[in-house]
């Protein structure tokens, strides 16, 4: 078996954009990205897939924190201020943890704590185990 | 100046994740993007967030249609079905075209034209003209 | 047992906001409400509560039209333009038949086919069987 | 002029409801309502519309706590657990204030501080002053 940790280490979209699991604990999760230039739309700011993919990971690493499959039924996401280059963060609460339908918060920030998105998330999750031994 | 399309070109990130624009009319406009190998998360199907570039492609085309710098405040994406290898499709519709906050629709399909996710989100229209003078 | 109609009629929140259901088949709904003083909010026009209300009304319906009990998980409401004293309708339609995640879409519009309101939401269904023996 | 608390107490919808403000202060609002017979729907738990109701009034507490007239776009309302009979409470929070589109947040809670529901929303912010003196 394995760590939650590497088994999200095969999310070759969100390792592609450079996305890092930086902590998970059962019900908390925080990852970064850096924001580049291949990471901007056609405004010069950072895309909202970007900002999302970030966001995805996050919820990943939470919801499926209690060693069950857990997929995203949808996502809330609401933009409030531009990300440019450099770190930005996301912070992810499983506010509700439900053993079929878990509700998930994240919120992006950057390097200046700067509030950038915030996402909720209505989880469903499988009576499946997933095959981890342990989440770091 | 020049056209839409081109403008939407520079989104660098949506290009990378193989996003092409097909079509752009006021309040219409179609996208799609190969799933491949590099669009996958943990689970082996098309990560959230690659969805969700798509879909903001698509939105970006439609929503700066009517030649004003339009954002995105937010966007609620419901996952119906998992996206696997393949050519996926994003499909804008204006559904409410107001000056300052148009609300538009994304339906994202595959090849069987089965719904894959649906997108909805309030824009924010500015008064500032986009320096196109053209969509294609 | 009963029909589905008579099992709705026990709501009394939506009763006492005078919607009525109109119809409703699998995988679609109708509902109305009459618009009164009684329904405005501080600024003359009709509250978004109200608007909720016969919205999800008319989830209920279409989410209930498999005779399996079905909650509503999340509601994402755009408020497209604000509905004045007269009838207005909700039509709810079952984007997505799953088992255990449908997911319903509501469009609210007023006597001229104007669209208010446009409502997405994740239902969780679960295996229990509802106590009807038809819908209507 | 007057208050913005007796201008919200116009809210008819929101008063029917039994939705009480008991605290507005810039960027904060705190509001309850006490969940009764009248407020259940057909499965016996308070109804989606009266909780939005509720979540409603706190946002435009809240939301016009400068001032100035702000309507909600949108809102994302995710049903945690269900609501019996007895007092629920919203506070509302302004995570974002932009003098155009502003962000608020909005937890209900019942008497046990257990969490209810959580509503996220967009705003769109008008240059127009509201005809108020003071808050309170």
């Amino acid at each position: 078996m394995g760590t939650l940790r590497e088994m999200l280490a095969n999310d070759r979209f969100a390792a592609n954009a450079g996305v890092e699991l930086l902590e998970v604990q059962p019900g908390y999760a925080k990852a970064r990205m850096l924001v580049t230039q291949n990471h901007l739309n056609a405004g010069g700011v950072c895309q909202g897939g970007a900002l999302f993919t970030l966001a995805d990971l996050a919820f990943a690493a939470v919801a499926n924190s209690h060693h069950k499959l857990t997929l995203s039924l949808n996502a809330c996401i609401s933009f409030l201020r531009p990300a440019r280059e450099g770190y930005i963060y996301a912070e992810a609460f499983e506010t509700f943890n439900h053993p079929r339908a878990p509700f998930i918060e994240v919120r992006i920030t950057d390097e200046e704590q700067s509030l950038i998105a915030v996402l909720t998330s209505s989880g469903y999750r499988k009576s499946e185990e997933l095959a981890i031994d342990s989440l770091e």
